[in-house]
């Protein structure tokens, strides 16, 4: 592994972010190889428990922490159902943050965050583990990409650049209608079965938000209404969700990503 | 953020315990900000799989496993169903340790534990992230200060004094009767099924344990009896637990927090 | 504890491979306890979610990963069923890993790979915390232990050698047949589904796995069959595995460990 003279301006950081859950070995290989490749990393783990093969969920979950971290952090992303198939591995510098995984949508959150982008295809198997398994790819390519770069390997080593435009980006459904009635929809169901929806906190007056014939005014937190009762909030993220006080609005609504909501001004007779 | 010169007396270290689960990006929001504040913390990871809005099992985790660690480590504990209401945040510190956490109780069991103690509200808003979600103050209030206080910033920076006597405490059930016949409850149940009570060892000749019609002699431990038997030990937090040996004291008894037990001393006859 | 001069060999890294889950706090006290005897530690988590007692997917989880880590790594396995009876406590030097647990099988899976090996039997309970639960030897002794060795002291302080050959090993089944048909069965099923058998890839031509009265033929990855259809592949770990593509081939199949596969030959006729 090269050791280049950026080091100093690394973190050192990886974060690990998976579907490979608490029970099998697999993150466990992910971070022997990182650590026996750059001894001084801080591996963190941001979440294993990520449905299998949810790919938006985990680019949703990336999205949410990532760009929180130190800059010149190295994110490792691996929901990867197509592992071992055409599909490319990548190399992202994000605003000040880095990313490897697979270019199957995972990176569609930040990548929509992000000001300044580049991508470099993971081609460079001369940094990779030598023999690559076509099953798991997170130990054998991504595992030793990022501790390449953690260590304060050079981005360029990796691959050739690849354009922006040609990444595979998640279909994120936009809001339709206007200030008087703005549609939107669930995009993501969290631990707690809140349910997060596309649409963004609306300026100015407050809202009624319309979901499954129940009409929930805009609050500011879940207790601000009474136990098992329906809630709307703007979210953590800046997105309206629907919660339910001490308990899982999902369940209740039977509902989950795809489920329609819709945001109302208020009227002059409301 | 202010570095004092205390910061050779600190641990860096920061532990987390949450019901934030594995899934979601809420753990990682946490990590990021904790690093992006001080970059040399140490995170370690206690429980983030909690029921959600479970305090009690958080403050029982918490007890478990926060007062083994090294002086000065910071303790964040966010199961918190009552944010962005009055309810306060709270910096503690409890013996030799340091906890952030809200003021719900999530900090009853540590208390019990703990000699000399001092608190403090969460009152400035200096050392939180410049926005506050209301849903979120793991995040944007919680992290932020554990960051400041692993670093080395002074205790007295987060906020005033407040009494301990007007912390919010979890009922604990205090078990009743005598050295004959002493009966308490389950106060917990663990991963494995294990009952726990919140009856103590008692002190010189053996006892029976009463639960649900049955007579359990206290065993050594769960190996003392057969296969599918159900057990009475002194499990590792000092307190006289249920178990079945190679299964589930919970679902075997169907019972939980509040099934009562009772603590026999051996009569002549037995 | 003693700190002896080979601290540098060190990698001061310790992994916990472990039953306890993620909610109740005894993960948190195995670390807390390290920490305090070992403050520069560097912990690892590899596993925690694995089934109660379950021992054989613990030493599976445990192979996968714990070999890939720096020289002078300490993997604490903790998945224990039988702690505080007569089952010995181990120090294992396996290849350039060491190893701390019970002697419950649980470091099959590393000796079946591991070069040269060296046991040793935890007696020296000058290095235990000083009051040891019968119910909870990971905090009590295993986790003092590792921190001993993590901090650089020397294996042999830890107790008296044992004979490799009186370890307890997990009975690993064994193909039966000859190339033209070898049987095999399930050994582990993981999180995905997979169900991974006990064979290895054939060398030379390719060939069929025959299971539930199935024909597969050997595939490279998931993403060579069609959503919804079985697969056959080399697996990560290198035996052959079913998959479900998008899905759980355990699942589909209702099969878990001691499902027979059969591998075959192809015939001229195919």
């Amino acid at each position: 592994m090269k050791h280049v003279k950026r080091t100093g301006f690394m973190s050192g950081i990886v974060t690990l972010t998976t579907d490979f859950g608490g029970a099998d070995g697999y993150v466990g290989a992910l971070k022997g190889v990182i650590l026996a490749r750059f001894a001084a990393a801080r591996i963190v783990d941001l979440a294993h428990d990520l449905a299998p093969g949810d790919v938006p969920a985990a680019s949703e979950s990336l999205a949410r922490a990532a760009p929180l971290f130190p800059p010149r952090t190295v994110h490792v992303a691996v929901v990867d159902p197509g592992v071992g198939t055409a599909r490319r591995g990548l190399a992202l510098a994000l605003g000040e943050q880095l990313y490897v995984g697979p270019d199957n949508g995972i990176f569609s959150g930040v990548l929509e965050l992000a000001g300044a982008a580049t991508a470099r295809a993971l081609e460079n198997w001369g940094l990779w583990r030598d023999s690559v398994s076509p099953v798991f790819h997170g130990r054998d390519i991504f595992a030793p990409v990022a501790a390449h770069l953690a260590g304060g390997g050079e981005l360029r080593d990796v691959g050739p650049p690849i354009a922006l435009e040609s990444l595979v980006r998640l279909a994120t459904p936009a809001p339709s209608g206007d200030a008087a009635e703005l549609r939107g929809e669930v995009v993501h169901v969290d631990r707690f079965g809140n349910l997060v929806t596309n649409l963004r906190a609306p300026e100015g007056a407050a809202a009624w938000l319309e979901v499954e014939g129940r009409r929930l005014p805009l609050s500011r937190t879940y207790g601000d209404v009474a136990p098992g009762a329906l809630v709307a909030v703007v979210g953590s993220s800046g997105r309206i969700e629907v919660a339910l006080r001490g308990g899982s609005a999902a369940s209740h609504l039977e509902g989950g990503r795809g489920l329609v909501v819709i945001l109302r001004a208020p009227r002059e007779s409301d």
